[in-house]
C-alpha cells in the first residue's frame, strides 16, 4: 500500500498538543480560522497521497543518473515539482512580502510530515530551499533579496546548504573553500564541496548554492566562516563557474541526489556575501531551528509511512491461529499479541515524536508573537529533542516494519526495506544525533540558569497530573509511568547541570545521548497523555469516535511499555558518565 | 578496513566464559589440547581474514545473476569455496565416522563467527550444509547415508532447508508442497518453494535439497508433514524434476542467492524420506538448536565485523578538539565522548552475545556427556536468547557502525552499510525473533517445572556475587548492576511462569519480547563479568596483557549504561501485558 495522510490525527494533534488556536491567532493572519487550518490540510494530504507518494518507490528504482554534469531526476518528478509548486506550497510558511503565504510554522509542520512521509527523497528538495529563504529573508542586502527572494518562494528556484568538505564534516572550523573580494561587491569562490543535497537536478532553471567559504586573511577556526550566495545561473543568464563533480551510491533516498560541487575550476564562482564577512556561522545558527526541525519531522513522517505499511500488511496477512480466534483459518497477524506490540511501539513512538516535534514548531510560532524570547528558548530547547529523537525513532519504527513484514520485509519488492533504508540519513544529517545530543545538554540545560527546562519539566507535571485527575481506568498506570519518567527526567537534569558547572563537565556530556532519549521519552509520554485528556474529554462530552478511545489506548501503551526505559536511563545518566576514564584502555585491544 | 579474525579474545571467551577445556575432554576426542583448539582457531582466523573477508564487497556488487536457470556466483566465490573444502574446514563439527572432524561444538561455534564475520553471504551456505548433516545423520535411513553423507561432510555438494512457501511462512500448518509414494522407495514431489537460501550456485555439481511436503491422505496441520532429501542431481546422473524459478532483490547478502523453486513442473521431482511419514517437522525441531545458534552467531559476527569497521574509522577520522587534547589540529573522533559511548556500546553488546551464543554452543556439547538431559535442556533454554539477542543487537551495532561514519556511513563505498543490510536478515530467518520470545517464555520456561530457568539464574548470580567478592575498584557498580538486572529477571519469571499457569497465559506472551531482552542483559552482563573476572585473576597473578584491562572496563560498561534497562523491562513484562486487551481499539483507527 502506498501513503495516506492521515489528516485527521494531525489536525487534532494540532489542536490538542500543540495549540493551533494560538498559533493561528498570533500568526498576524487574524481572519485565518481553523476552518481555513483544515483545508490547508486537506489539500496537502491530497498531494501527498496523490502525487507524490506514487512516485516513492519509481524514485528509489531510478535513482539520479548523473550525465556530463546534468543529472536527470526520475520520471514524473518534474512534473511533480511543477505541481507542487503550482500550488503555492512551495512558500506556504515564507513572508507574504515576498510572495509567501505566511501560514504559522505548525501549520507547515503538517505539511511537511505529510510530504516527506508520502515520498522523502523528493521533500527534500523544498526543505532545502526554505532554508535559503530563511537566510536570505534575515541577512542578505535589499539588492539580493529583490533579486532572489521570490523565485525561492515561488520554487522556481531551489536552494542548497553547502557546508560539508571532506575534511569538515561536524566540524566547520576545518573548512577550506576560499572566497576573495572582487572588489566590486561580488566574491571569487573557489573550493570542492560533498554531500550536497539537490546540488544539480532538472526540475527549475536555476539552483542557488549557499556555500560556506573562508576569506582571506579571515581568523582561523569557526569565526573565519562566511556564507555566499552562488547561483548556478549568473544574472546575466551566463553559467557559473561550478559544476556538480560526482554523485553518491547511497544506501537511501536514491531520488535525492547527493552531489560533489566543484566551484571555481575555471578561476572563481561568482558569489554574493549573505549577512557580514566572518559572520556565516551566525547566519547559519539562525536558520538551525527550523532545519533541525525539518528533519525531526521527516523522521516523524517516514515512521508515519512505515506504521501505516505494516498495519495494512498485518491485517492482510495470515499466519498461525491466535488465542480465541476459534475454528477457521490462520488469523491475521494484527491478532497476535507480538506483532500488536510492534505496532503499537511504530504507532505509539511516531505519535509521540510528532508531538514533540509540533510543540517545537508552535513554539517558534509563538516566538514572533508576545511570549517572544521565552518561547523562542522553549523552541532551542525542544529543537536538538524533536531532531534526535524522532530520528533515533525512525530508524526503530522502519526496521519494526521490516520485522513485522517478515521475510518480505526484507525483499526490496514490498517497499519495507526502503522506509529503513531511506529513514537511516535522518539521524546523521543536520548534526548527528550525537551532537543534537550534546547541543541539549550543553547550550539548551543551561538557558537562563535553567529556567528553560524547569518550566518545561512543569508543564509535563501538569499533564501527568491531570491524568491522575481524570481517572478513567482506561488509562491504566500511565498516570503513575509518565510521572516516574518525568521526575527521573528531573533529576537527571539537576545532575546533568551540576556536572555541567564542576570541574568534570565531560562526564554530564558523555552521557548526553541518554539523557536526550529520557527527555524524549517523558516529553513524548507527555504529548500522547495531554491528547489522551483531550480524548477523554471529548469521550464524556458524548463524542464517539472510536479515534478518542484509541488516543488513550495509545497514552497508556506508551506509557506501560516504552516510558518505562526512563529508570534505567536516568541511571546511565547519574552514573554511566564514569566511562570516560576508563574509554581508552577497554577500546584499546 | 577489512575484518581481522579476534582469534585471542575469541580463545579466552571459549576457556573463560564457555569452558572450553571441558567440551574438549567430553569431546570423545581425549588427545584435544587447548594448543590444538588455538591452532585449529588460528587457521580457520587465517582463512576468514585472507579468503572471506577480500569477496564480501565483490559479491554485495555482483550479487548472483540468474540466467537460464543457473545462477553464477560472483567472482572469486568457486575458488573460495574449493579452498574452504579442500581445508576441511566444512566437516569441522561432523562426525568422524562419515569424514568428519568430530570437534566440539564449541569450537564450531568461534569458527563460525569468524567466517561469517568476514562474509555472511558467503557462509550462509556452509551453515545450511551443516544442517542437512545433522537431519541426515540423525533421522536418514542407513541407504541415505551412505549415498549423501559423506559428500555433504566434505562439502563435494550442498544443502538447503526448503520450508516456506509464499503463504506458509511462520505458520508451516499451511504448507501445500505435496509428495507421492512411488511404490520403490521414492516419492514424487510437487509443489513450490520461496526464500530458498542457496537454492542454486555454481559452487557444486549436486545440491541437495530437504523439502517439507505433505503426503496424499495425510493429517491436516504440522501432524501431517514430511521431510525429504531431494537432489538437484539424481544417483544415475540425469537432472531431477526442479529449478530455481527467480531470485528475489534483497536489502542485503546480496550474494546469497534467495531462490524460488518449483519442483515437479514435469510431473515429480524423486526425492527420498527422511524420517518417518508425517514427521517431518520433528526432524526440524532436532535441527533447531543448531540452526538458530547458528543464526545467532552470524549475530555476533557480523556485529564485530561492524565494531572492527567503526573503531578503525573513529581512529583515523579527525573532527573537534576533545576536552583536554591541548594544542594542535582536530582530534580523532574516538576522542569524544560520545563516539566512546557508541563504539563501547557495540563492543560491549557484541562481547555479551558471543558469551551467550557460546554458552549454548557448550551446552550442546555437555549434553553429549556425563551432563546428558540437564545440559539439553540448558541449551533449550538459552538457544531462543542467543537466537533473538545477539540478532537484535546485531541490527543495533551495525546501525551504531553506520552512526560512528557520520555522512560516510550512508555511502555504500565505506561497507558500514553494507553490514547494516546484511544482518537484516538475521532477526528474520530461522524463526522471527518475536517467535523466538514466545518459544522462550511459551516452551522453555516451563522446562523441567521452570527448575532449568532457575539453575541458569543461579549461575548468574554467582557471577555476580564473584564480582563483588572481587571487590576491585575498577568494577565501579557493576556488582549492583549486574544483582539488579538478575533479580528484575527473576521477578519477570516468575511473574511469567505465574501468569502462562493462570487463565490468561496471554498475557505472558504479550510480554515475551521484553522477556528476552531483559535475559540476554542479565546473562549477557553475567557472561562478560565473568570474563572480567577471569581477567582480575589474571592481574593479580602478575599478567599485564592490557586486555585483561579491557575486559574490566568493558563488563563494567555494560552493566552501567546498558544492563540499567533490566528494570524497565521488568517493569513491561509485568504490567505490560495489558495491551492486549486494549491493541485492537489503539490499532483500529
Amino acid at each position: 500500500m502506498s501513503y495516506r495522510a492521515p489528516v485527521a490525527e494531525l489536525a487534532f494533534t494540532l489542536r490538542h498538543v500543540a495549540g493551533l488556536e494560538a498559533a493561528l491567532a498570533g500568526s498576524g493572519q487574524g481572519d485565518l480560522t481553523l476552518e481555513d487550518a483544515q483545508a490547508v490540510l486537506e489539500e496537502a494530504g491530497r498531494l501527498a497521497g496523490a502525487v507524490l507518494a506514487p512516485l516513492n518507490r519509481v524514485g528509489d528504482r531510478h535513482g539520479t543518473p548523473l550525465n556530463d554534469g546534468g543529472i536527470t531526476t526520475p520520471p514524473g518528478w518534474r512534473e511533480a515539482y511543477r505541481t507542487f509548486v503550482e500550488g503555492g506550497w512551495n512558500g506556504l510558511s515564507a513572508p507574504e512580502s515576498h510572495g509567501g503565504q505566511g501560514l504559522p510554522h505548525l501549520l507547515n509542520a503538517a505539511c511537511t510530515e505529510m510530504w516527506n512521509g508520502a515520498n522523502l527523497a523528493f521533500s527534500l528538495c523544498p526543505l532545502l530551499t526554505a532554508g535559503g529563504i530563511e537566510a536570505v529573508e534575515k541577512h542578505g542586502s535589499e539588492a539580493l533579496k529583490a533579486a532572489y527572494l521570490e523565485k525561492l518562494v515561488s520554487g522556481e528556484w531551489t536552494a542548497t546548504m553547502n557546508l560539508t568538505e571532506p575534511q569538515a564534516g561536524s566540524d566547520l572550523a576545518l573548512l577550506r573553500t576560499r572566497a576573495e573580494a572582487n572588489g566590486d561587491g561580488s566574491y571569487r569562490i573557489t573550493g570542492a564541496k560533498i554531500y550536497i543535497t539537490y546540488g544539480e537536478h532538472d526540475l527549475t532553471d536555476n539552483i542557488l548554492h549557499l556555500v560556506l567559504a573562508r576569506l582571506k586573511d579571515a581568523p582561523a577556526g569557526t569565526r573565519g566562516i562566511s556564507l555566499f550566495l552562488v547561483p548556478k545561473v549568473l544574472p546575466d543568464g551566463s553559467r557559473n563557474d561550478l559544476r556538480c563533480s560526482g554523485i553518491e551510491h547511497k544506501l537511501g533516498i536514491h531520488a535525492s541526489p547527493t552531489c560533489s560541487m566543484a566551484f571555481g575550476d575555471g578561476g572563481g564562482a561568482t558569489g554574493w556575501l549573505i549577512g557580514e564577512e566572518n559572520r556565516g556561522l551566525a547566519c547559519m545558527f539562525t536558520m538551525m531551528n527550523s532545519a533541525r526541525l525539518g528533519v525531526g519531522l521527516q523522521g516523524v513522517a517516514v515512521a508515519e509511512a512505515a506504521t501505516q505499511k505494516a498495519l495494512a500488511y498485518a491485517q492482510e496477512r495470515r499466519q498461525g491461529r491466535a488465542p480465541g480466534a476459534g475454528e477457521g483459518g490462520a488469523s491475521p497477524i494484527i491478532a497476535h499479541a507480538d506483532v500488536q506490540r510492534m505496532l503499537l511501539t511504530m504507532k505509539a513512538q511516531t505519535a509521540a515524536a510528532r508531538g514533540i516535534c509540533y510543540l517545537t514548531a508552535a513554539a517558534l510560532d509563538a516566538a514572533r508573537g508576545s511570549e517572544g524570547q521565552d518561547a523562542y528558548d522553549r523552541a532551542s530547547l525542544l529543537t536538538p529533542v524533536a531532531k534526535a529523537f524522532s530520528t533515533d525513532i525512525a530508524n526503530e519504527v522502519t526496521s519494526l516494519g521490516v520485522q513485522v513484514h517478515g521475510g518480505m520485509g526484507f525483499v526490496e519488492e514490498t517497499g519495507a526495506a526502503q522506509l529503513m533504508r531511506d529513514a537511516r540519513i535522518l539521524a546523521i544529517y543536520e548534526g548527528t544525533n550525537g551532537i543534537q545530543a550534546l547541543d541539549l545538554v550543553g547550550r539548551k540545560l543551561p538557558l537562563n540558569g535553567g529556567a528553560t527546562v524547569r518550566a518545561q519539566i512543569a508543564a509535563m507535571r501538569e499533564i501527568a497530573e491531570g491524568v491522575l485527575r481524570d481517572n478513567s481506568p482506561a488509562f491504566g498506570h500511565t498516570a503513575a509511568r509518565l510521572r516516574a519518567a518525568i521526575e527521573s527526567l528531573d533529576r537527571a537534569t539537576s545532575f546533568a547541570l551540576r556536572a555541567l558547572g564542576s570541574n568534570r563537565p565531560e562526564e554530564a556530556l558523555a552521557v548526553a545521548t541518554p539523557y536526550l532519549r529520557l527527555f524524549g521519552l517523558a516529553q513524548g509520554g507527555a504529548c500522547l497523555a495531554k491528547a489522551a485528556l483531550a480524548a477523554s474529554a471529548a469521550i464524556r462530552a458524548g463524542e464517539t469516535d472510536p479515534a478518542h478511545r484509541a488516543r488513550i489506548a495509545l497514552a497508556r501503551f506508551f506509557a506501560e511499555n516504552l516510558a518505562t526505559a526512563s529508570g534505567g536511563l536516568e541511571q546511565s545518566v547519574v552514573d554511566g558518565g564514569g566511562f570516560v576514564q576508563d574509554a581508552k584502555i577497554a577500546l584499546a585491544s
